[in-house]
């Protein structure tokens, strides 16, 4: 297929600064919104069911995060679920925890079945977990076994794209080696530190920044989730590389967010590492 | 009038320590009880219904924004304003996203129009939006149409003194230019900086120190509100000018923290640029 | 007795990885997500009643900090205590603002009550709230009546030997001089620097690693906590060691993070400063 437009998906992005209705968990709420200000969307968060359907009508994507979900988050990503369905608008969900509980796995298969959801994002085991496959999660960590290595990539490639094939979403599978797949092609995408593991909200900032990419690359959204993943990845490295003396994570969240802010088109094109994996 | 003791203002939130109660979203409230210990106050979060009147009751001032409002905590917010109007505790609202959706203008036009508000602190289109005046607005982002600008001051400063005189309230709308005022007087204040808005939080933790700078200005209320909004933008201003080599947003936001935090009554003297905007 | 290895209590959590979950406030909770994995832990967080016995059974231990308590996660903690009770799962309970509220009294101590706490981490204010002693207390701030000093260490560890006795809890009751006990022996810390106090979240991340060093400290709860204890303690000194120019409380944070995330089994035995207080 065509080389992936890397630096117009990020120049779409801070030239058209989307809109992007958050319904997410309130752990890391605040670096998604600094992430998606970084990356030149804006940020609404919103859950209230009564409030909802206004916000998601007035943006550009929505997504759906149950990191901390309850019974009235969980209304309140249905109502706008349905509004952003109704109104053709990309959905991403990010499924935290599928697989560690009951109420995670079915509400993000709910989720993921009843509306137009065009992006999952998740580590392996999260994926796994709300596409049916059978599974066993760390909590919000992935399952070593689940993790992604050169020698599991055609595996993988496999995996996402049967998961993009039965669900038709986009699908991105993050972690050391991160995977974005729809029915018809997968990449491995060799950007980001291990560091971004020991601070908590890079699976969520990436899911926000998501949709912004999202949002913003309609009618490619292979190539918008690709961006996006490649985005946080090369983030994730600016950061690390500027890491020394007494440095630990609370200086490498900062220089994250200071990477996504920074980057233009150019740094993003330059950096990511993307390689198409063709099955066997 | 005479010149403002912004000095004094800020001086009396450090050596008195006023208890804030904040009902504030859950994106930005870590920043906004960073910023009101910042400045010397002492934060309260508490957004039950139950739990509300016994905090209102021990506290100095109120803060209410709608940021992520919802059926519980509007029930919250509702009972912590009837408190603090029954003990004559100064009520600061935040109408965050209202005009943005009908939960939010209602629920804005509501605790304005039943409780006793002392101070209304939001963008332009925000406050157009709560005092009944026709508005568009974009999400939680003012619409570029409302941006005061050196040619709309007279005509800001008039929708101001006149929004101030229908409210009873201290009327602080900001934006690249602030403007505060009450029915009698209006005062632009062009501090802050550009990156301000690349990072959420700004406005809301101006909203929750507004509430500290109220609190320690019984009497002068114009004053203390005036006081905070050349703080918050002093603060971006001392920020901006750290800002180097690879720092971004991420940076942007600790060294905000930090001017605040180390920032003296005469340092806001010396740098607060406020001028009276009399009308034609 | 015998010395604490708090070499070994630190290795312990970074070697075995303890996933932790927590029902906590919403202001302090990115801090204690990223504290918790600075120390080597995994937070889940976790507070509807549908998704808690699931969260807590696959958990090393829980902890309930009742910062922004609400009906929903009254329930959620409540279910949470009693899957973690039937688990024999350490409990860790942070009264946040007990005394301040009737709600906040009665819910901390309902759970002390209840469930199987097994230990108590506050200020002086709180511990006499939730343990039934007379109290006033300062919103979340400790009543400087209650503050404890070299002074009062003596009559501070009976209080504490006394609360743990009643309780069957190790308690930890933190200040200018922290101070741990069990029934049978109170130790006074002096780690910490004042700028702690100066930031939101100290005590709330504490609350949280304390979950982690209980978790990994099976059979000796008193070397876990106080171990916990110090660490933060000295990742506070460590922070404020590396304060310059124009650092305030946005990059305090961001070094106690560093810190936290930085710190080796060999740093915290150096400089913990832990003296055991015996009665008169």
């Amino acid at each position: 297929m065509e080389p992936f437009a890397l630096k117009n998906a990020l120049d779409r992005v801070r030239a058209t600064t989307p809109l992007v209705h958050c319904i997410t968990n309130y752990v890391t709420v605040n670096d998604c919104a600094n992430a998606l200000l970084g990356v030149g969307a804006s940020p609404i968060m919103s859950d209230e069911p009564l409030d909802v359907e206004d916000i998601t009508s007035i943006c550009g994507g929505l997504v759906l995060n149950i990191g901390t979900l309850n019974v009235n988050t969980i209304a309140g990503m249905r109502a706008a679920a349905a509004k952003a369905t109704a109104l053709g608008r990309p959905i991403v969900l990010d499924p935290v925890g599928a697989g560690a509980s009951a109420l995670r796995t079915e509400t993000a298969s709910e989720l993921l079945d009843e509306y137009g959801v065009g992006v999952i994002r998740g580590n392996m085991s999260e994926v796994k977990a709300v596409s049916g496959a059978s599974v066993s999660t760390r909590g919000v960590d992935v399952d070593p076994a689940d993790a992604v290595t050169d020698a599991t990539l055609p595996e993988a490639a496999a995996f996402a794209k049967d998961v993009a094939s039965r669900t038709g979403c986009v699908v991105a599978i993050t972690g050391a080696i991160d995977m974005v797949a729809d029915e018809a092609h997968a990449f491995a995408i060799r950007n980001g530190s291990p560091i971004m593991g020991k601070i908590t909200g890079t699976g969520c900032m990436l899911s926000a920044i998501t949709g912004a990419f999202a949002a913003a690359s309609e009618g490619a959204p292979l190539e918008g989730v690709t961006a996006a993943v490649a985005c946080m990845g090369v983030a994730g490295q600016l950061a690390a590389a500027r890491m020394e003396g007494a440095d630990g994570t609370g200086s490498f969240r900062t220089y994250l967010l200071d990477a996504l802010s920074t980057m233009d088109g150019d740094m993003l094109e330059a950096k990511a590492a993307i390689q198409e994996i063709k099955e066997a």
